[in-house]
């Protein structure tokens, strides 16, 4: 089956070659974990490297801070949607929410012939909506973007930083994705690292393996697995096994 | 008594031949555990080996992702299908919860003898009815499927991934269920292994010990207890005892 | 004062004898500890070996699957239904809630002049009442049994399998009765034992030890203190003291 | 300053010779640690060694019960009511909460001229009563016995078997009260050891160790503080310091 | 700037030389840690020593008990208030919070020209509010205080005795004071010791040693930092660091 | 892209320069970690060596303390009111929080010319808005403070004070914000030492090291990060890795 590449190497790898073609990928993390970078390139390097256009949804109400910080990583936004490979779409979420809201992507989608979208972030429905029905809302978003042959990759960001008891999200949602990518802040010599662990890919093997990442300016860069700790999943691992 | 089994050969001896008939079974399990193959692989292997037709009941929207996801463990749904020994049931939680919506799926169960049934997840029937009506609903519709002589598994997505205290579920139904199937995810040398543990079952032996399993391409495959670690159960176990 | 043997040996030493008549006995714990085991025990052996009949109320809308499981540990339950020594009511808790629900026992106990009862379980009653009026209906229903001349055994089935902050019952009933013994699994060497402790037991002396238990096809069979370990009621015990 | 024996010798030389007169005194802990055993020998004490005569305010409806259990520890109640130095006075919690149903006590207490009270236990009035009121109604409560001169002591059932993070009650009404004893289940070696710490003691000073006690037939036995541990006051220590 | 001295002379050098002027101090520790005791030395001393005269707030019903607990350290309450120096003012906490009910301490304060206050304690007044009012009501209450000139110490009790996560009280008040005094009870070697840390003051530089103190019959004694342990905040420290 | 210095030489290292221009930053962290000092040194180091004018809108009612507060690290604001290069505005949260409340600083920052501004702090806001409501009304204003052309500062004030589970707020609004700042108090030694953490920097590479600071009569002075101990960021760390 055809797979949704990422462009982000190693990533890919782990993912057995990408993402699922028209799944819905979660990715979870706390404040500063890269999610919206991951998004980014998601979305950059379809357009760029595998001819596939996509859509930023953002609830900023600041466009411009989003090309501004796309450009650290050397990608050029502007440029991108000039080309018509790329979209940003900043809505609020009420609208997107409201009655048959995700219609408003109806056109955007259409005239990209868009492949990818992404939602940044969950967190931010989750400001409009009871929590029983954010998650009968979330549902009814990502099934419209199936419908739409889309492959999605929606973000959430999580209060918690580091812990013993460990959830993707506080809301319950990871039941209703197809892929959870988990990032972690990890706290080792009194330096927060990052992690980044796919949990659950429905119909694919997929790596394991808590793996460290760094984004510097040219992305996100995974590299090998932590070595020597235990509870890396916890943010406050310690030495041993 | 009758055993039904899974055909997943360690699994089997670790529940002393099989589920016992008409028994309710929860699978409990975090993201990515492998719920829905285990859910799978149950129905196909009763078809398949044990002359025992069933039925796959799931909340997704988009069946084709099933057939999809189990062709990644060489398991053909359409060929079953149209064998009559297998069906699958995409419907909406709110039908099956309203009423006696339960009566839905007395046509499927009647056309294919079924004598196996997954419902692929009780956390969608969460989202449509508040905790306490839950819990009723759940029991009427085990029941239900009891009455038809059905050995029914369920799935529940545990939201929490690893953590020191650790319960079945986040609502309170094991007492409901007359085999209780708990998948942890398992932090050992910075990879998210997989574990499996029986912990109840009605009316029967069964192995206690927390097995690793892992998902290829021939599905489930059950191995041998940990060992050399404590604390398997909390996904963040230590080396030593 | 006349004690109420279980007939469970060992455990009949952990209490000094037995239970103390017309006392309110609570038994605790996770799925698949062996709190409706231990229940039909109490009542099998009081009317086999002490002449005192009983009844067991349960809340499964199946009693097949009651006499099943009861034939594991070769009690033939029909027999002793025969006999007028044991009866087994199936009731919803709605019912026995219900104004004054608890005279649906009236003719049953009348019947069999029983000395004993189990009541499987709360966790059934707490699923139609409010916590708050859980307490006073549980309260009301136990003190019924009591003005019937009946020593009760209650079970509560705890979401909680394990964990480093332990309650006997997520409800807060435990001040309402006279006996309080607890069930916990005990992961040891990446397996789930069974543990049993009498933590309250008023007017009497009592065992305080974390006992080791089993049950073969004999029933339970309470075996000596864990010992080298601490931790032991947290489920999660560690090596050492 | 007066001071009002509990005549548990080991325990008045902690309270430096006694409870403070006229002062409410809080005992809590979890099912099975002796409270209600140590507030009876408190009265019995008071009316036979200390000619203070005590009433036992009891939210059971079975008086008997309590008669029997006395007498475990060799304490005859009923000859105490018979020469006026005792009285036990079964109520409900309804009855003393509403309007002035404090009133209800007045009777007994002019009879008997008490000096002191039990109140067994505040977690029966608070399934009468939201928390809040709760919180009002106690402090209603205590302070009318204190203008009646008793010196009270009322009992709280703790569901909190062990854990890290202790509370002395979950309704928080220690600061309501002038003293505060808390009993606490310890698990060492595999038995659930009883300890006990006055936490609380206006106007005095008193032991601040965590000392085992045990129940036998001559009542409550205080013994040396604990040694060789840390972490007693989580009921699951550990060895070193 | 002027500094209002406590009396308690290694407190004081810890404050850099007492609170700052017109501060509202809380004072936050479990039952039993000293804050009523902590605040009569401050009304004491200011009276005696620093020529400041200072209002006892209490909300306690029998100002016997209060005079009563000061003469355990030597403090003739009587005395002072003969002298117009101390003012014990006892009432009910929704008098003080009622429409502008600040105002009945408005005679008070002008008839000891007081400079200090103490409110024992804001535990009190969260019986007779909501939690998010009890907040806009302190708020109002420590203002008001301030425009009278004073500096005012606030107790607040909280339920909690031990534990790993440690919040100064359990309803988020901290933030509107000048400056935060938690007491904390400390189990090593078995007994429960008093440490005192100042956590915040606002304006000034001040100790941050978590040290022991003592309470004997000339009240408040602080010695030295606990040394040799880690954890101490926590209640439950461990050997070493 | 212009940077925003805080003049606080290690912590512009830390941030590569400064805050990105127009971000919204959170500075969140328990009472006494210096929150309000660095926000007053971000105002005046603006003022007085980067020509950018301030504004520090506190919701206390006595802006005295802030005028002596910032004194005693040599911060003369009256001074700079006069110079027009700083205003302490004064308010109520509901009067920003109201309607368009947020047009109250229309006219001080007009006047100013402002481009930095301190939200002192968020925590009072959340005592006049309910916690949804919260979230959308602290994105209104952030928003607000955008379109002005401004880089904010906002405090939180974290009730933990340390914990092994840890969130930046309570109230998760970090998903709202450009910048996460976090201070914790960590103990060492006894001692409740300060820790700096930069979180999360939209669009710019920041230091990810827990690093140590202290406030002295010359403001905050961030050193070297803590070595030699894991769990910083819990607030009680061991020593060791």
């Amino acid at each position: 089956m055809a797979r949704v590449k990422t462009g982000i190497v190693e990533f890919d790898k782990m993912l057995r070659g990408g993402f699922m073609e028209r799944d819905s990928i979660l990715v979870a993390g706390p404040p500063g974990a890269g999610k919206t970078t991951l998004g980014l390139q998601y979305l950059v390097n379809g357009a760029t490297q595998f001819e596939e256009n996509g859509i930023f949804v953002s609830f900023e109400q600041m466009p411009d801070q989003i090309y501004r910080d796309a450009a650290t990583f050397g990608l050029d936004l502007r440029k991108l949607e000039r080309e018509k490979k790329f979209k940003l779409v900043c809505t609020s979420p009420d609208l997107l929410i409201a009655g048959d809201g995700e219609h408003l992507l109806d056109e955007s989608i259409g005239q990209l012939k868009a492949r990818r979208i992404v939602i940044d972030s969950l967190s931010h429905l989750a400001m409009y909506v009871e929590e029983k029905s954010l998650r009968k809302e979330t549902y009814r978003l990502l099934n419209y973007l199936k419908t739409k042959q889309l492959t999605s990759l929606s973000t959430w960001e999580s209060s918690q930083i580091v812990g013993q008891e460990f959830s993707v999200t506080e809301i319950g949602v990871s039941f209703l994705v197809d892929c959870v990518v988990v990032l972690r802040l990890v706290e080792i010599g009194s330096v927060m690292r990052k992690a980044l662990v796919i949990l659950k890919m429905i119909g694919s093997d997929h790596d394991r393996a808590l793996r460290e990442f760094m984004i510097n300016s040219h992305g996100i860069k995974v590299s090998k697995p932590f070595s020597g700790f235990h509870g890396i999943v916890t943010g406050i691992p310690r030495k041993g096994r």
